[in-house]
């Protein structure tokens, strides 16, 4: 595995050129792609100039986010996906070959079976596309108990749901985003992630949680950076993560508001360091 | 539909032959079937005299409570189901068409499509038994959000999946029961009852909600009587069941300890008054 | 129900006013709608002016066909449903509320279960922009077993698994099309047609099977008319369809061809006399 | 992977102790265990030493056969898993730690999804019981065409619906029963093996088929000994089995009548030979 830089996750708006050189700067092995940035570069042949350059800064890619609304009203889902080979075409050819989204935990109106449907369907037909185009994705349950007890019907939560669903599809191309976080606030341990392997994992994140709060009263968008607390066992998660031979990137996302206020550099050293512990 | 007395429903504990009394004295059209009574009448004769007892009384039988846990180890649970057409027979000589159980609305290990499919499991193989014993099994969803909320992993809680496990066991023995208070809790209103026939539903209870709490505050075991506070729509209720052309039996279950405090008379002259009015 | 004219499963291939002359002339009740011939009338005056005259000369409309193919790649699919809201404006301005499609009873890749998902998730897209154009889509389950069973995976060809598909999909508009040949060679008989509701059915085919076959030797596309060998229970079929309260179109489709070497006229005359005789 | 003896599969009729003399002398690297034998022996001591007997003469334990009839009358059913404990005790006093059976590829009554629902559910309480005893459970998928097309819905007759059943089942103790025979008519080749782990095999069947057939004209019981025909590509299965890592027993099950009326010193010279090129 590898550290990755995704700028956003960390709250920052900076273009895809300067967080290219931010992450050769401050030692990731990796940043994320911008679907924007290489959308608008407009020929295969810039993007691919472009990507060669990230080569060079000896950056590997993260993984892009998915430009398909999966909870859209069916017209507008149907078009998107129709509109999915050309709007990732410029993933394909800067050679990246990961793409994620997240999975929302509940529904006020789809009980939970009739959610699990509309997931298998929608992911099926979106994951077709993706395989044309090479690339896997990666999909992040989200384990937050006071996120997905908030509406009529609570959905899928956990790292053994989120397995069945992706075997449901059967979509060989669709694997795990695994964030510690969810993994904590689902009440996993290291037991769940045993016989996971690096087929399975598209991208992984590492954050820590508050510790004034329980496992059940943590929120979703209120985290801490990687061994902050200490509330997360990330060496049980990082040692699992080994285990299945994961060679893809580990990225932060702590939903902080005061990270965007510090000086990004300052920032950067803090997180390339902590991830530089994670990834050993 | 008839208005049932449940004694224990109410928190008294009084004999079977006092309830056939009672229920009698205080206008109900029917009473719940105490299986334990029967079972110790000892022959299918005796078992049938006391029945044509209760029917010269005017009464009708209700609901009896299934004598099998849809919860224990396996072994327990194959031996319970192995008994099962032996221990419900003083029920098919009494002449009692009903039983029923209720469905725990979370697991703290079993995610929802593993808790699906054991439900499936368990159910088939009880209706299986039950149907050569002239028995429709009724199963109650629970719908206080209090309840299924306080494990790791959600169960089904509301009308619509309780009619699709039905419909996904394929037995055509099994069928609802209906309470105003989880029909309430669950979020649901008379559009979701529409469409609801006779042969679906198995039992009803009806009962009022507090009303010093919220729609998601509401506790499973305390309720009130049907109109005392007017929170839940009784009329809508009732209506829904009549549109239905049910013809079942009716009960409180109010889970409220001051009753059994009161002098039983007069809380089934109360409880009577209440079921009058729903029954119509 | 009434009488119902198509010409194309007839064999003919004549335009669209021919058509409606056709109907009126021999005394069918309505006729299948010609989405081509409605599309290129070009605009909604066009389309409701011809609509008008249709009723005007007493006739009703039958069944359109569902102008996507179920089966086809992935992005030929979604850009074929993202199309469909356009596609089927004429068949709305002419008041046409019928459309139908019938169903692959094998698959030589997908095994029962995924070919099932692909038809959960195909149809449910379907079905939702179908149900914004007030169409209600019937589904046609193919029952012969010389059909079903010439490739790996047969799929679904009964009745029964026809209605749990479509509860599965959670589609409020979607519905059956039933055709006594496949009630008749999936071995279905009354009985398996109880319980069946007018708002299931979305049109109806009648046709009768070769007497020198037995049931499982019997070919897809090697019909008889109604009433022709008698080797099929029209009455019984008939019979559940008048319980079942249907009051939609009732059409043949013999596959014979036979029939379009004959005058057309004398075809008709023949076929509007059989279908009177079924309709009652 | 070691060769295994099943004097049964052959069509002898011997006493267990000559079985051991047999599978001993003609260098069988196991012998399938005879329930029967082990019950009658009558106390955990006697099986024992029994068993120790066996292991001294330097042979593995094979694949008891399941002594629960899955497609049995409810009661019957539930009768037989609540004595299941008590039946396979002696198994497990032996060191037997597999088990196995078939599954039936079609039924004349329950469509494909309720069959997969009766199997889902009573696997699931045969699973947990010999889980309790220390065994794995091997089932065996059912190729051939002619078999599982005879009755009105077909059911699982392939290696990916077998493992997906499995996996349905959330037992961690059920397997795979592979056999050659079946690989070969399902229509399988080694792509379709690739990814298997020992993990999911709990015993393997080697045949080839006459050659004097098609695929699809293949008879169930019918079949012939590994390399008599060449037919089934036996060096791609036991390729893939080894790349699997496969660690248990292989036996021969030809159902050839012939064979039993040979003498039985012959024939397992013959299979001997055969299963020592097989396991290599």
């Amino acid at each position: 595995m590898f550290s990755n830089l995704s700028l956003g996750a960390l709250g920052f708006s900076l273009d895809h050129p300067t967080a290219v050189d931010l992450a050769a700067r401050h030692g990731f092995g990796g940043l994320d792609p911008d679907l924007g940035h290489l959308q608008r570069l407009g020929s295969p042949s810039a993007v691919e100039e472009f990507a060669a350059g990230v080569r060079e800064r000896g950056l590997q890619w993260g993984i892009a986010g998915l430009p398909v609304d999966l909870y859209a009203p069916v017209t507008d889902f149907v078009t998107a996906v129709a509109g999915l080979a050309d709007a990732v075409a410029p993933l394909t050819a800067a050679g990246v070959t990961r793409i994620g989204t997240w999975l929302r935990p509940m529904h006020d109106d789809l009980d939970y079976r009739h959610n699990w449907r509309l997931h298998v369907s929608r992911l099926q037909l979106v994951a077709d596309v993706l395989a044309g185009a090479g690339l896997r994705l990666g999909l992040e349950y989200i384990g937050p108990k006071t996120f997905w007890s908030t509406e009529r019907f609570p959905f899928l939560h956990s790292l053994g749901e989120a397995r069945e669903l992706i075997a449901d599809t059967g979509a060989r191309n669709i694997g795990l985003i695994l964030d510690s976080y969810h993994w904590y606030t689902a009440g996993e341990d290291a037991d769940d992630l045993a016989g996971l392997t690096d087929a399975e994992i598209v991208s992984v994140d590492t954050n820590d949680a508050r510790d004034d709060r329980t496992r059940d009263e943590q929120q979703d968008l209120d985290r801490r950076l990687p061994y902050d607390t200490g509330v997360i066992d990330l060496d049980g998660f990082a040692a699992a993560l080994r285990s299945a031979g994961y060679t893809g990137p580990v990225k932060v996302e702590p939903f902080m508001k005061s990270l965007a206020a510090q000086p990004v550099d300052d920032v950067l050293d803090d997180v390339s360091a902590r991830l530089g512990r994670f990834v050993g």
